[in-house]
C-alpha cells in the first residue's frame, strides 16, 4: 500500500482524532485553561509517538510548554526539515453565537466545526499524519524531520524567543515549513513571499505643567494638542500619502517589474474592497497599486490619539499633554531600531515653539521578512502546490507580521515557508470556526509529496 | 452724619452680617443645598428691605430663584442703574484643606474666611450697604436703582437667559454695574473694557465602518487619526501661531495705538508668566504681545483629541473614527455662528481623500463684549476708582467669557461695567476663600461715590 492509499484508508480515523484534539480547550490566553494547554501538549507528544516520531518531549518554557519530536534517519546527505505549528487556540467567547459548542466539535457539510479546527489544530495535525503515512508504508521518511509545536501563538509567543535561542542546537535545520498558514481560496493556492516588520512608538507632547483655562491662557502659550497634530501631519503628505520622514524609504527594497507582475496576477477588486470596508475610496502612497501598498510598501499608521477633554459637550481647557501611538509596518530591508530613530529625529526637527516632544519606543519590534527569489524550499513548496491544486499558486505577501518567522530567521538563519491549508474565511478568531475536510486531506497529500520531493 | 460716617460707624455690624450671609451654604451645584440657595435668596431680600429698598421679591426661575428690589424715586431726569451680583457659591470640597470650616466663617488678619466671602457674597453685599448708608443719611438715593441678584452663577446661569428676557421690562435701565468682579491687586484698581466671546465645535473624521487591522489594511485606506491631524494642523501656522482659516480675522476690531498703550501700561512679566505655567516659552499670534493676545486677539484652541487605542503599550489598529473638540475665543465684532461656518468650510476644503469629516456646533456660544470708548458709565466708574485708590485704574480686558454681561447687552441693550472689589488671589474657587475687609469697606465708599456722581 502506498502512502496515498494509507491516507485514504485511515481518513475517518484521522477525522475522529482531530475531533478529540479540538475538544481540548487549550485557550492560552486564559489562566484557568493552563491545564488544558498542558493536556493538548501531551496529546500532541503522544500522537507524534504513535506516528513513529522519536525523541518526543513536552519541553518547558517560561510559559506554556512546547512539543518536540524528530525522525533523523534519512542520512546526512538529506536535508533536515523543521515543521512548525501551534496547539493553543483563541478564546471561544461569545459562546452563544456558536451553532455547536466550540469544544464539542462536530462534522457538518464536510467541515469540522470547533475552536481551533482551522487555527491551527487541523493545520498542525496534517504533517504528523503525512509522516505517519510515509513511515507506515515505506518504513522511513525521505528527509530528516523535526517537529516543533508551540502552545502560546495566540498570545504572541512571549516565551518563544528565549526558548528558541536556548534550543537552537536541537532545532537546527536546513528548511522550515510552517503548518500555520493560509491558502488563497478553498481551491486556489498561494505562496507567501513576504511579511512586513513592525515598529511602534508613542509621541508625547507637553506644554504647561497642568491643564489651564483656555480663556485665561489661550493665545499666551502653545497648545500640546495642536502641536501634536502639527507634528503628526508633518509625517505624511495629505494628498500623495507619502511618508515625509527623512530617510524613511532609504532601506526599502523596491518592487521589481517581476514583483509587480506577480502581485498584479492576484485577483483584486478595488471597488469591492472599498465597499466592504465602507470607505469612499482607497488611499495610500501615490505611484503604487492598492495591493502593492498593502503587501510591499512600508506604512505609518496612527493607532491612537489622546489629549484633553474627551467627554460629552465642551470643556474650555487648554490641556497640558497630548500623545499619539504610531506603528510602522516595515518591508525589507528596513530595521525597526533605525525607523524609530528617524521618527525621533523628525519629531525633534518639527516640534513647534512652546512645547516639548519626545518619542518612546514601544515593545513589539519585528523585522520584515522577504523570501529570496530562488529560495530552494519555497520553490519546492510552489511545485507541490501546483501539483495538488492543478494550477500555479499565486505569489503573495502579507501586510501583517508573523513574529515566529522572523524569530526563526534570526535564531536559526533559515527563511521559513508558509505551508498551511486553512482559508481566511474559516472564522479563525471568531465564533463558528471551521476547517474544510477537503483541504485537511489535500494538505496530507501535499506534505507527503513535499517531503518526497525534498528527499530526491 | 454723612454716608461715610454711617459706613464707619456701622462697619462692625456689616462684618457680622456678612458672616451670617456666608454661613448659609448656598451651593448651587448640589441638589441637597437647594433649600440653602432659597434661604440665601430670602436673606438677601430681607437685607434689601432693611436697607430701605422697595418692591423686593424672590423671583422664581426655572431653576434657582433670583432676588429683585428697587428704589425709583430719584426722578425721571436721573438715570436708572441696575446693580448685579450672585448669592450662590462654589462647592467647598475638599473640606479637609480648609483652615477653618467653609460655612463657619471667621475673621482673621483683616479678612473674612469662608466659601463665598469673596465670590460673591462680600461683593454683592457692598452695594446694598452703600444704598443703606445713602438712604439712612440723606433719605434718598441720587439715582434710580434696581438690584438683581441671581442664585445660579456658579453653575453657568442656565435659567437666566429666559428669565432676563421675560423680565426685561422690570429690569430696563440706563446703566448696569456688576458687583461680581475683580480689582487688579489689593491696592490697584482696574477697569475691564473687554470680554471674549466663545464658540465651540467638534470635528469628527470617519474612515472605514469599523476598526481595521493595521497590517491588513494599512496602506490601503486612509487613517482618520492622520486625516484629523492634517485638518487640525491646517488651521494654524505652526511657527507664527496665526489662524489660517479663511475669513477668521475679517470681523476683528483691530487694536488701536491707544488700546496697545493701555495694555502695555499694565504690569506683566513674561518670564514669570512662563515659569508659573511651566512652559519653555510663550507662544501665540506673531505681531502681538502676550497680553495683547490674551486679552484682545481671537484664539483657536484644541480642548480634546480622541481616537483609536488609548491604553498602555501598543495596539495595531487602524481606527474607524477620530474627533477633536475645538473652542475659539472671539473678540469684537466676531460672531459665534459665523466662525462655526468658517470652520466648517475650512474642514470641507481641507479633508484629505478617503475619509469623511464633519463639524458639530456645540452649545455655549457667547458674543464678545467690548465697552465702547467714551461709554458714560465706564468713565464714571473709572473716575470713582481713581478717587478711592488714589491712582488711575489699569485699563484691562479678560480672555474669558462672562455670559451674564453679554446676556444683559443682548436683552437690555446696555453694556455693563464690572465694579467689584475682589482680588484674583482670594482663592475664589478653591479652599480657604477669603475677602479683604479693607476692600469690603473701600467698595462701600466707591459705590456711594459712584451713585452720587451718576446723580449729578
Amino acid at each position: 500500500m502506498g502512502w496515498q492509499d494509507y491516507l485514504d484508508t485511515n481518513q475517518t480515523r484521522f477525522e475522529q482524532e482531530l475531533l478529540d484534539f479540538v475538544a481540548i480547550p487549550s485557550v492560552s490566553a486564559k489562566p484557568d485553561h493552563m491545564g488544558d494547554v498542558e493536556r493538548a501538549a501531551e496529546w500532541v507528544a503522544a500522537r507524534l509517538r504513535k506516528a513513529g516520531i522519536e525523541n518526543t518531549a513536552v519541553l518547558p518554557t517560561t510559559g506554556h510548554p512546547a512539543v518536540y519530536g524528530d525522525w533523523l534517519h534519512a542520512g546526512p546527505d538529506k536535508p533536515t526539515v523543521l515543521i512548525y505549528g501551534h496547539f493553543d487556540v483563541q478564546p471561544a467567547e461569545p459562546f452563544d453565537l456558536w451553532h455547536s459548542p466550540p469544544f464539542q466539535p462536530e462534522i457538518r457539510e464536510g467541515r469540522v466545526w470547533g475552536r481551533g479546527a482551522s487555527d491551527d489544530k487541523g493545520g498542525m495535525f496534517i504533517p504528523i499524519l503525512a509522516a505517519e503515512a510515509l513511515l507506515a508504508t515505506t518504513g522511513r521518511l525521505p528527509v530528516n524531520v523535526k517537529f516543533l509545536f508551540e502552545g502560546q501563538e495566540e498570545i504572541g509567543s512571549p516565551d518563544m524567543p528565549p526558548f528558541i535561542e536556548a534550543e537552537a542546537r536541537r532545532l537546527s535545520c536546513d528548511m522550515i515549513f510552517s503548518a500555520d498558514g493560509l491558502q488563497w481560496t478553498a481551491n486556489e493556492a498561494q505562496l507567501v513571499m513576504g511579511l512586513k516588520g513592525l515598529v511602534g512608538v508613542e509621541l508625547i507632547v507637553e506644554g504647561a505643567q497642568a491643564d489651564q483655562h483656555s480663556g485665561l491662557h489661550g493665545g499666551g502659550i502653545n497648545n500640546p494638542l495642536m502641536a501634536l497634530s502639527q507634528i503628526l501631519a508633518s509625517m505624511k503628505d495629505a494628498q500623495t500619502g507619502r511618508i515625509t520622514i527623512d530617510g524613511f524609504y532609504d532601506d526599502v527594497v523596491e518592487l521589481t517589474v517581476e514583483d509587480k507582475q506577480e502581485i498584479a496576477r492576484v485577483p483584486f477588486d478595488e471597488a469591492e474592497y472599498c465597499a466592504e470596508l465602507g470607505v469612499p475610496e482607497a488611499f495610500g502612497e501615490a505611484g503604487y497599486t492598492v495591493r502593492e501598498r498593502l503587501w510591499a510598501r512600508p506604512t505609518l499608521e496612527l493607532n491612537g490619539l489622546t489629549g484633553g477633554y474627551q467627554g460629552a459637550g465642551s470643556k474650555t481647557v487648554l490641556p497640558a499633554r497630548a500623545s499619539a501611538k504610531i506603528t510602522c509596518r516595515l518591508v525589507a530591508n528596513q530595521r525597526p531600531e533605525r525607523i524609530a530613530e528617524l521618527i525621533a529625529a523628525h519629531v525633534a526637527a518639527h516640534t513647534p515653539p512652546g512645547v516639548t516632544a519626545r518619542i518612546e519606543h514601544l515593545a513589539g519590534d519585528a523585522d520584515p521578512f522577504l523570501v529570496p527569489r530562488g529560495h530552494n524550499a519555497t520553490q519546492a513548496a510552489g511545485e507541490v502546490l501546483r501539483e495538488v491544486y492543478g494550477a500555479a499558486p499565486y505569489i503573495t505577501r502579507v501586510g501583517g507580521s508573523i513574529p515566529i518567522m522572523t524569530l526563526f530567521l534570526r535564531a536559526l538563519g533559515v527563511h521559513g515557508v508558509m505551508f498551511g491549508f486553512s482559508i481566511a474565511d474559516e472564522n479563525l478568531h471568531a465564533p463558528n470556526e471551521f476547517f474544510r475536510l477537503e483541504n485537511f486531506r489535500r494538505g496530507q497529500t501535499a506534505y507527503c509529496r513535499l517531503l518526497e520531493r525534498l528527499g530526491r
